[in-house]
């Protein structure tokens, strides 16, 4: 799948001149993905779908830790389905694909292709849950969701896509509600500590929550054209689908009750996160602990010494490669060092590392890192003690940077007008006061075109009064125009 | 989802007595699966999916290790692909569920759910693939088929299932013939030393090889009733999809060619298999190597001792997991030691180690063999190193076991009333010579219901004739009736 030289031919459009322009330049020329024949339906190549497999195992590990297993239920659903959650069927019937005809017949009843699973599992919780003694139930489904979206755009939003859907279902509305925050939690350490992309944790005010849900929380980034994107879910559902589908069980006191479930998720959409937050006008950077190659060994030099270089080269590719590293070499004699630099760049690896001639001689290497183009000069012995500290740092580094950048686009408005302004002008998230009115709220949208993206647990600040309206507000809560 | 009661209520049907009822009572009692509200379709319950996550693990590490790599490609197929390659089409269009409305609208083309991905993926080869040296190309992906079957039997044949389709393209036939057999031998070495499963490599008869393919091979299972399960496959596709789909390469010489592909499968029939192999009247017998839980610790003894018996059983617990061993502990003392043991040996769980106030005393355990039955009296300093090599030594007693029965029940027929025979009273597998005349292989199917299985490449023996028109035989065949 090299195909280098077409890619070199095309340049990546500055994020200044054209951010969209310049992301979907990104996803292709890194090779990351490319467009099906069907309607808003990407192809995952192998370095997106790799950085996929390691979001995978390390959130999977942290699900089983927690008490979770794995469990996997069917693609399509009765459309009778949708019709028993009234808020959820308003919410995803727009989005349906419908399965009609199947083997060469029209279905008697029509099926939709899973946009999400709470129907489905509802149904079958109704059938497993029983007694006290079958709660609480902790399952969770890796899958592919389809939602038939009208406006779709690589990763972020596919009308197939890939994801987890967590379902558990409790006897109390006390421990389903610590459930729902201890997923956030996952998922906010998981999202910070592996992709390096710092978030906002916080609750969805009524008008952006699940269809279904009672409560929903969010964790929520911010792009560096300033929008907002929500990295992951995590929603409390009360007795809504237990009421639905009959999710009962007998209590302790011999009493029938209906339990109360959650669900939550993260899904592909994360690779567009990790693209928009920390891309630049050369191309992908990735966060080491994702990154499916970390360090990309390039030999240089003239002809005559490229024997005993590239036998170098070869001999730390094995020693990197026994300690765990993820290394590759790319000792092709037919493309010139700077075009690798270049191409290697634009594909986010973190550390080159460069080995000629010369630093053959003094028994070292040249490491090049990704984020900030710091050069190092390391002795070739020190290499598997020095290598896994410097893919730390960067790691580290780059979580700053993000922040960074965070707080230098985080705003705070105590006018309509103000608020306005930072969106429009500034970009980025502005913190303002609501009193807890829809309509408040809505006029935000209308104003300027960002939405409430949560109510922070922690705001940075307490505002006063509602930035709409002026009367008392109710919550903090961050507007941000979002993907 | 301990529905332990009521499991323990309805017995479990005898092979002897109708093995497709022993077998539907085995999975849903051992909690393996529920069936689902759409047809065909069945929901993997967490122990299930575990072993099908072992198995995805260990052929995934596999894969990467003879250069493969994981992609993702959508679900829907337009229509117009299945036209591209013609005994692909005939092959598939009976089967096809199609998306014809989506987000309220009808579609202007129809979607098929993908029953496999060779269409698709040779429709982007095609645009990926420009020059020899984007080859070869080797990707493999796991994902959901759907298949609309008409009789449907859960794990074995359902309209949907999980699977991994590997899809390869090659400058040459022989590298793609190479990499053909490289797979098969991949799958022969998995199924056999991971479940456990003695299989039969061969080339599949024309008439039952894949739709589209020039070779298909596959590795062939005998089951506890004599059927054949066909536990995987792979292709050589030749150039049949490189010219329908039109994947051209530039090569050295400057010619535009067609490129030579191969596809290959293992599904979740694998677990059909493992059930079929090794279950017995007691229930599941799962190999330690898959077994979600491999030991399962049970504090026996009177009410007065049992807080120390506990406390030791949760110390072994402790020792056992760290040394790697998946073990579990039931320690409910509302249900009764004899309960436990029929529950456990009926999940198949691998060894169950019970532990009491007199071994206690005398610092031992004891180890039961879900396998044959055996009982190990074994000191609990020895544990961390006796209880692996047991593990080692039931996984291969039950390799042995299989293939014992299968040696049991292999035949050879020279004329078509001795198969005919066999395969009616017998039950099991038939080898016959075939002339290659599709005609008589046909016969064999009229007269008792028997389909070629393969042509192995290691023959047991050479028959001279056709069992059918007494011709010349020009190849060994095993015939058996399959699921």
């Amino acid at each position: 799948m090299a195909k280098d030289k077409k890619a070199f031919v095309k340049e990546i459009t500055p994020q200044s001149e054209d951010f969209s322009r310049w992301y979907l330049d990104v996803i292709q020329k890194a090779d990351l993905m490319d467009y099906s024949p069907v309607r808003g339906c990407i192809v995952f190549k192998p370095d997106s779908y790799e950085i996929w497999e390691t979001c995978q195992r390390e959130l999977d590990k942290e699900f089983k830790r927690t008490g979770h297993r794995n469990a996997y239920f069917p693609l399509f659903i009765p459309e009778s389905f949708f019709q028993k959650e009234k808020e959820h069927v308003e919410g995803f019937n727009p989005e349906l694909p419908w399965v009609t005809e199947a083997a060469g017949e029209k279905l008697e009843e029509r099926l939709a292709v899973r946009p999400t699973s709470e129907t489905m599992i509802g149904h079958m919780y109704a059938q497993w849950i029983q007694s006290y003694r079958d709660l609480p139930l902790l399952l969770n489904q890796w899958a592919n969701v389809v939602r038939w979206e009208k406006r779709t755009l690589p990763f972020l939003r596919t009308s197939e896509f890939l994801w987890q859907e967590g379902h558990t279902a409790h006897a109390t509305e006390e421990e389903a509600r610590q459930e729902t925050l201890q997923m956030l939690d996952i998922y906010t350490s998981f999202v910070e500590d592996f992709l390096a992309v710092p978030v906002i944790r916080g609750q969805k005010t009524p008008s952006e929550k699940f269809a279904g849900a009672v409560d929903t929380y969010s964790i929520e980034a911010i792009m560096k054209d300033g929008k907002a994107l929500q990295a992951g879910t995590s929603h409390y559902l009360g007795q809504n689908f237990a009421k639905g589908f009959e999710i009962q069980y007998l209590d302790k006191d011999n009493q029938l009750k209906y339990v109360y479930t959650t669900s939550w998720g993260i899904s592909t959409r994360l690779l567009g996160a990790l693209i928009m937050v920390h891309g630049d006008d050369r191309g992908l950077s990735l966060p080491p602990k994702v990154a499916p190659t970390q360090v990309m060994i390039i030999p240089i030099g003239p002809q005559k010494a490229r024997e005993a270089v590239v036998e170098a080269a070869n001999g730390l590719f094995q020693t990197l490669q026994n300690a765990g590293i993820r290394v590759r070499m790319d000792a092709r004699d037919d493309v010139s060092p700077g075009w690798k630099f270049n191409e290697y760049e634009m594909r986010g690896i973190p550390v080159r590392l460069e080995i000629g001639p010369r630093d053959l001689e003094n028994r070292q290497v040249v490491l090049v890192r990704r984020d900030n183009g710091e050069k190092l000069f390391v002795p070739m012995d020190e290499l598997t003690e020095a290598l896994p500290k410097l893919l730390d740092d960067i790691q580290q580094s780059m979580f700053e940077a993000a922040k960074q950048f965070r707080a230098e686009h985080s705003y705070s408005a105590t006018s309509l007008e103000e608020l306005t302004t930072y969106i429009n002008e500034k970009r980025g998230f502005v913190l303002a006061g609501w009193c807890g009115d829809d309509q408040c709220e809505r006029a935000i949208k209308d104003a300027c075109g960002a939405t409430s993206r949560n109510i922070p647990f922690d705001p940075p600040a307490k505002p006063e009064q509602c930035v709409t309206c002026g009367k008392s507000a109710a919550h903090a809560v961050w507007y941000a125009k979002s993907y």
